[in-house]
């Protein structure tokens, strides 16, 4: 596998557009994927009970198990619109297909933005209209930057492996930044790949990745309606069709699970407000489900996110967010440390606190990426979920965000 | 019932003090409660693996279902402090004990405050000491002013009601106010009464009040190594033993509600930082339990606490935080309303947005006490829990609490 630069139009044969459709008042706004063949597409969509009416529509479409073509717009939700929403959605989908020549039930369409207010349906259609002949392969930058609410930076990711001979490229986007909490993460996300594998091996490699990826990260703790992560995979590449558990597989699972990895950690990165990035390690935990918990449970605290915004060394807030993840696990066992690129610092030897250097701790806290790893001396499970510190702007930004 | 002024030293033969021991800088920091006579208790603690060495205390003293008297500190919190932390808790019971002529497994002992740092035993033992002679039938107010942490005023309730034909008087003191959250709320809590009551009845009124009340509010969503809430039924207003399920129950179970909802309401209203109370109506839900989960996921949503920061009108985070809450409803029956003392706002009715004024909306979303009504038309259950607004207050002080 190899990491290169680029995003969702890397892979052969994807094209992409970007523009301002009128729906937010100063950026683009309206962002539009398109495969040159029909390709095969796996998805997952948030669990809240109240689901925007466009990934109602995708639910749909990803039953199906063959897509063309995504369509979305930044700047309003279509949720908790109704009817009126669901056939807003459908006729989105529609617009598209008639100008690609396709089937409405090939086409994804996504929302993000403001909750409960109906579409302009206007703007829709003639953004729709103006991405079409804007459609190139050189489009995933603006793409990325359209799918963008309150994100500071756009969120791109690929990487490239070879595969039965074949070189096979996946690329990303995704958008945070508020309403982002494990199960999934709210955000929006769409990788393509030239790869040949079937919808039924897409899907289970896709479940599998999220559960490792998205939905091991958090901002707020709050699932939003409109979580969506849509692959495709259009065979552009020719490779022999990838085969789950093959060597094939591993080798593309690698790739994919370091596409979806680093555009996971930069929606926790660009996090509403975020000034540092905390990773939280947890080790030798009896299960990785218990692992998963302790690690959750630390980044999803608000008082050890305060605690990360003032640079304070208050280990007692970790391990108490550990205390009531629902883990098994003893607290009398646990060793806590902090790191970053000013050091390394061990703060609690079973359970029990270490004398340490206030200065030294402040150091290393003042710095914008920080690891604390927990082991737990009881099992082999390990599991890494990834956070951001709670801060005035998150207050800020949430305080007024209609206006 | 009749509600009356009061707390903690209100029912006949309770005394209480409180003092500066020289634990925090500069307020009182250490408070005790006794009982003439040897009183039947019932207790709940924190739900958290991680339990602080007075609650591992407590429950021992809890198995022996007498009590005589409970010592209280703020300013550390005695949790992961190892042995050593279990047995300053113990040399603490005893040194009450020693004093007051009782066994130490009669003495409570409870610690709130910064995690991981051991206990100045020395200032404990002299303030234990210098607490003994000022006990008085009139120091509910200093013990209530002594229990607080980064609470900005003290929390007392008192209740009375006649049970066969004698008065019997129910008071009660709490702490907040960080750390809160359902199961159990991160709090402090003693009630105190001169009821005769047997501990059993006692540990089932106290298990189903704590349900409705404490675990109904949120602040931040962190649940405590140190969750405390402890009764003392002294029998000393010589009532006939009030048995469970009679009428006498039901008159005794009211005024108890009454006094620890008053106590977990002010506990949300001085949430840290909170600039509004919020209350969450959840009518007409499929089940009890649905209607808590509902309800209670609002009060626990940062993006609709921030929205109450920003006094905005933002119901789809309200409708957003019931759909991930695990609660069984529809959401496209739901109606939502807004009411404070400025008035009362209609705001979606069967999932859909209704057109309102926003300048009403603002109107009575600047008032200092909000409700919110969700009615799911589905059933006949209904819940109330209770929360705040996140503030850039809440940031700060949290964002260096050591300091």
């Amino acid at each position: 596998m190899k990491a290169i630069k680029g995003g969702i139009t890397s892979p052969a044969g994807f094209l992409a557009a970007g523009i301002h459709a009128g729906l937010k008042k100063a950026k683009k706004d309206m962002a539009m994927i398109v495969s040159e063949k029909e390709a095969d597409t796996a998805a997952t969509f948030t669990t809240n009970k109240v689901k925007a009416a466009p990934v109602i529509w995708d639910q749909a479409v990803l039953l199906g198990g063959k897509a063309k073509a995504v369509v979305v717009n930044s700047g309003n939700a279509n949720a908790c619109t109704g009817k009126d929403g669901l056939l807003d959605a459908e006729r989105t989908a529609e617009t598209v297909a008639s100008l690609l020549g396709t089937e409405k039930g090939k086409v994804y369409v996504s929302s993000t933005g403001v909750i409960g207010v109906k579409l302009d349906m206007e703007k829709i259609e003639n953004g729709v209209k103006t991405l079409f002949p804007l459609l190139s392969r050189d489009g995933g930058v603006d793409a990325a930057a359209a799918i963008c609410t309150t994100d500071t930076f756009s969120k791109e990711a690929a990487a490239e492996v070879m595969i039965s001979g074949r070189k096979v490229t996946i690329g990303g986007m995704a958008k945070g930044s508020g309403m982002i909490h494990p199960n999934m993460a709210t955000m929006l996300c769409y990788v393509a790949t030239d790869a040949r594998i079937s919808s039924e091996t897409l899907q289970k490699l896709l479940g599998a990745t999220v559960e490792d990826t998205f939905n091991m990260i958090s901002v707020d703790g709050d699932t939003s309606t409109n979580d969506t992560c849509i692959v495709l995979a259009n065979g552009m590449a020719e490779n022999d069709e990838i085969i789950y558990g093959s060597k094939d597989y591993a080798a593309f699972e690698e790739a994919f699970r370091y596409v979806l990895g680093e555009l996971a950690k930069d929606i926790t990165r660009d996090g509403e407000g975020a000034g540092r990035f905390i990773e939280m390690n947890v080790v030798n935990a009896l299960s990785k489900a218990d692992a998963k918990k302790l690690a959750r449970s630390v980044v999803s605290s608000s008082l050890v996110k305060a605690a990360f915004f003032g640079s304070d060394a208050n280990w007692g807030r970790i391990l108490c967010a550990m205390g009531y993840s629902g883990a098994d696990f003893d607290p009398s066992l646990v060793d806590l440390s902090f790191s970053s690129p000013a050091g390394s610092l061990d703060v609690v030897r079973s359970g029990e606190p270490l004398p340490f250097d206030e200065d030294k701790a402040k150091k290393i806290l003042l710095e914008k990426e920080i690891t604390v790893k927990a082991d737990c001396h009881q099992g082999s499970s390990s599991a890494t979920a990834w956070g951001c510190d709670l801060t005035y702007d998150y207050v800020k930004i949430n305080g007024d965000y209609r206006s």
